[in-house]
């Protein structure tokens, strides 16, 4: 796979915006997983943000004091677990535009989901498009048929109408707050 | 099920030791991951360290400086991915003794690891015996039969000899450095 977004492999605006307003939708992500646990339907968890530590002090015999680290870009994606006896894996993403720009996501986590899908897992990217509050899921095999016609000078970004041709939309509900896993059924079984 | 053992949900002696003596076994498993990776073999990472971060400063507009932060407990275990288009997960340990002891290992995460045979992923506990220098896997379940069987007041350990009458083997190379899928295959397929 040939990837040569301009920043694409350089920034990283995602790490910065996980701490701010990211946290609303993982927020919400995490507490339907934890649905999802409760009811034994699914066992998906957060990775932690990984952190390269530097320093470390001891305040206290018992308690490590980490003074001096920093953000490390992800070596996959979000979220990952098994569900109906499957492997899944995914990247959430949100945008505060009415587009989804490719330069938000990392190449490497696009290989990571293909690698995924070629291995019999269920690999999709969930956005949340904020401007309309709706939230959609993409199998990463649509995404880079998408992402493949911006390299090759197409459109780079996915719009949340674009999202609906390709994807399915995800149910807001009270409890869980994204039930995501019923657009999964859709989309996979 | 029931988990009383004195200390197993309070003492965090694993994340002290994931900076220090642990270092050389998650290298060697970390370094075999990336040859299965690189084989396409299967797609197996570590789950980065969770940190709670309480205070980041900015000594440029580009870096975020981590300036206070603790290691918190992990939510479930080391490592997981896709092998055989099934989900894999589990939780490495190594002892300085002859005997793994179950206050080693947190009920939580046998908890997960439970949750995900029962989903159908393969899960189990890899296990490095420093003193002797071996390194045996031993699935969920049969693991859970000796943690049980301490629960109940017998032994509440595991020697390499018992672990190696209830796991398998995993064989030592140049590369992979751990070769434990071989075990994998042998233990599940």
């Amino acid at each position: 796979m040939k990837v040569n977004y301009p920043n694409g492999e350089t920034k990283t605006p995602e790490i910065k915006r996980v701490k701010t307003h990211g946290m609303l939708f993982e927020e919400a992500i995490n507490q339907t997983n934890e649905y999802y646990r409760n009811k034994d339907l699914a066992h998906i968890y957060k990775k932690p943000t990984p952190v390269q530590v530097v320093k470390v002090s001891y305040p206290t015999r018992t308690k490590a004091k980490i003074v001096e680290a920093y953000y490390r870009k992800p070596s996959t994606t979000d979220y990952n677990g098994i569900y109906k006896g499957k492997y899944i894996d995914f990247e959430a993403k949100e945008t505060n535009n009415l587009t989804f720009s490719f330069t938000h996501i990392f190449s490497h986590q696009l290989k990571h989901l293909e690698a995924v899908k070629k291995h019999g897992g269920l690999a999709f990217v969930i956005i949340f498009y904020k401007k309309v509050d709706k939230v959609v899921i993409i199998d990463i095999e649509k995404f880079m048929e998408l992402y493949n016609i911006g390299l090759k000078g197409g459109k780079k970004s996915i719009s949340y109408e674009d999202a609906l041709t390709v994807g399915i939309e995800v149910e807001r509900k009270f409890a869980p707050p994204i039930d995501y896993l019923a657009a999964v059924d859709k989309l996979y079984f």
